[in-house]
């Protein structure tokens, strides 16, 4: 096969890969896809197994052939995983091609087909840039996860340590005790726990009041600060781009102070040559 | 009757409807209706039906007549139906008119005099701006709530498939599953939810908190973020109306300084011209 | 008494009032005015009960020399009357002093004195721009609890048709189903009722979910985007007041450019007067 | 020892405070005493008491001779202290030193341990920083936890008063009336509490819902303002030292501005300077 046939192979592909109507099949299929796997959970359905099955596996033919075409069609192939999304979308269609053995792996070859359900997230533009957003807010995130984790690692060992002969259930060491102070962070019947810790340490409120103060309201607070700020960056970025907004007509007013600067200095210029002669006469 | 009768009709229409007296009465008369579908839900008033009744066929005609003029009121009838508000009124008044004949019929039509409220909503000003503020926020919303259910869908299915028989009540289906994952994210009883399966997958744990924190957190977030923003540029629309605020200041300092450049364009235009005599001296 | 006599005590009361000490002391009293109020309500303080009476009275008797002095230090005594603050402070002490003569008064006046706590609030400065903060968004959420109050008439009026049947405890009559909706706004075992429904009307979840997305997400975030807009619009006032922040920095660019044009027509008039005499040469 | 042996000695235990290698191995320490205070609480662990007994001095050894180095190596003993985290961190270290006798002081110890984790914030710039942030916003949110004490403070005291003998348990004195309503304010089981007392006073509902809205609404919203705004601050400083962002443009504006005002004040005293001789002629 010569370059060029390759080329003209790879143009053509390149047209199906960003023709519209390409496009809305492969987000039906994942619909249909998506459909399958939750039709697969009512028990009635178990009786058209073999149907699902056959679906099943046009499906995954389907992706299979989907992914060649958007490989093929790169100019690069090193470009392709390059994405994230394609490296996600390859190790969905890879995985799902795994031959499926016996219960175990049945159970692991239904999850992957779950997360074909994702797909849908990389196929919507607009949902591509929900995910993108929340992926920039996540290295800011982590150090506040990793703060809270302190808090909650603190409390958690002071909690077993005192609470630990009043109700193991709730309080048996440190893993236990974590669990149970993500529950009360959620509010979920925290007053039981309390009441019964109280009847023998009858300050332990202070406890749980610092707690819920410390996790729920600081730090759920500062989450939301977060967000809002990437948000507001985003909006702000885009307003910029699309030229209206306020953050561009402060950037347009820039612009206008600095040509306005530029003219001034021209024309100082101009006047000092002028003055220069009268000052010289 | 002539046109010029016609146009007279019209304009005094039009007067009454913009009439403040005849606003008052309208708002009156839905509070009224508001208030009958209120009373029927006692008991006690059964024994005022035949009362009731004939005060709710006077609301009915109120409201036939009110429409009718309004409708009159418009120079171009076919204007009447390009306002969502007015094709809401007039579902709601034209449905009234369906003769209630069984039981059935009755609990609609009841139904129906219960949506009568929201036309308080078309007729206070203040409240018809909220309710513009939550629409235009919609379709932005819509992705959300789509990728929202992305994540619960996923979530319901590998729950159906994991613990579909610890208990069905929660886990049957996948549609049972979305719903008990919508009362987890509410943090309605999550964590008796949660004991139950870790008997079976101590590491369940994992499958509840991953979903708390992405549901709960990240999303509910995304959409304060939404609201937030949309009223920001609600807010921002109207400073700059009203001539106020930061907003509005921007824009008058832009409107400064594209003054100013013309301004400055002009005097070095003059400036050039003065220099040129001298030069060519 | 003379006139300037009656201005000099005066002068002498406004003195006192404005006395750093005096202020503390007020506020001292209002604190052990505060703990007096908690004291009692300690069975064990019932012997003390005498020595509490004395204590009550010997406050009384100081707020009422306190309001006294405050208003006769007032220039003109109608504008006492012209503060909020001033007319809650004098309501709360002249209550006071009706005298308690059967036991459904003494719960009054008990009621009364604890609303004595809320004195603190007007004389802390910073406590009353809190309160003004929030009497500031009172108007604009006004509207957005009565479209909130719209939301919930009509579920209640849905809820108390439809459920009433199933468990007149929590839709006999429309009163009820909304103190119910408020229950299942707050996420207060709401599954519990929602179960209990769906078994007489399968669908009926649609009614609760649509309804905690209505109440909990929409209306919440409205309410938290109108705080914020207000606390944003004080922040910004402040900032222009004390010269610094963003707001100032775009009200002295304002000023800025304002200048620069007053200057430049200044300028302008220059050179044409300058060009003139060359043109007509 | 002559005092440029000291300053040497100083200089290189501050290369060694600086240096990224010490800076891990102290971070490494920290999360190993965590792992450590988290691995007693497990009881299986109790076999290898002398082993993390050991690793306990261990630390404790570690920690002293770190202390004792950054003590060393600032330039001024006093300034040591300057910093809160280095006397939260000496604090921590000489009560670690404390020999433990009796079971009483060992729990003291062992939480002394737990607070140690503490240190990893002091360690890890982005956690200092979100440490500070809140720090910052304490003063505030102090004003507003007032408020909102004396909100809680004005119901305890009326819930006692009305519903003391309804239930002890909730209401028993003004301390349990307000540990009762902090409950309520987290929405935990509510409505059970506001049934009971509604069998007596039929209207208190109003007592329940109006404490809500107060509380839960008002309150909350104005905390997370709070933070946001700091947050916007910090952020908007952030921007004005990288250079970038809204902020910083406003910056440079203003600067431009500034600058374009004395380079037009330097333009017109040249134009009144021409003027002048063309007048005087």
């Amino acid at each position: 096969m010569q370059r060029q046939d390759l080329q003209s192979w790879q143009q053509s592909f390149l047209t199906l890969r960003s023709n519209k109507m390409f496009e809305t099949v492969v987000i039906a299929i994942i619909v249909i896809s998506a459909l399958m796997v939750g039709a697969k959970t009512y028990e009635e359905t178990s009786r058209y197994t073999p149907i699902l099955n056959i679906l099943d596996w046009a499906v995954t033919l389907f992706f299979l052939v989907e992914i060649i075409i958007r490989m093929l069609s790169e100019p690069r192939f090193r470009n392709f995983f390059r994405s994230g999304w394609n490296i996600f979308d390859f190790v969905i269609v890879v995985a799902s091609l795994i031959p499926v053995e016996n219960s175990e792996t049945v159970l692991i070859a239904r999850l992957l087909r779950v997360f074909r359900v994702m797909r849908l997230v990389s196929m919507v533009p607009e949902l591509r840039m929900l995910m993108n957003a929340l992926l920039k807010a996540l290295p800011r995130m982590g150090y506040v996860a990793l703060f809270m984790f302190i808090i909650f690692y603190i409390y958690g060992a002071v909690g077993s340590f005192l609470f630990h002969d009043i109700n193991p259930f709730y309080w048996e060491n440190i893993a236990i005790s974590v669990l149970t102070l993500f529950r009360i962070a959620t509010f979920e019947s925290w007053t039981a726990i309390m009441y019964e810790t109280m009847e023998v340490h009858p300050w332990s409120w202070i406890y749980y009041v610092s707690f819920i103060f410390l996790s729920a309201f600081i730090f759920l607070n500062m989450m939301i600060g977060i967000v809002l700020e990437t948000m507001q960056k985003e909006s702000a970025a885009h307003d910029i781009e699309q030229g209206e907004g306020e953050a561009a007509d402060i950037k347009a007013l820039r612009q206008g102070v600095d040509d306005m600067q530029t003219q001034l200095q021209r024309m100082e210029r101009m006047l000092t040559k002028q003055q220069t002669p009268y000052d010289s006469k």
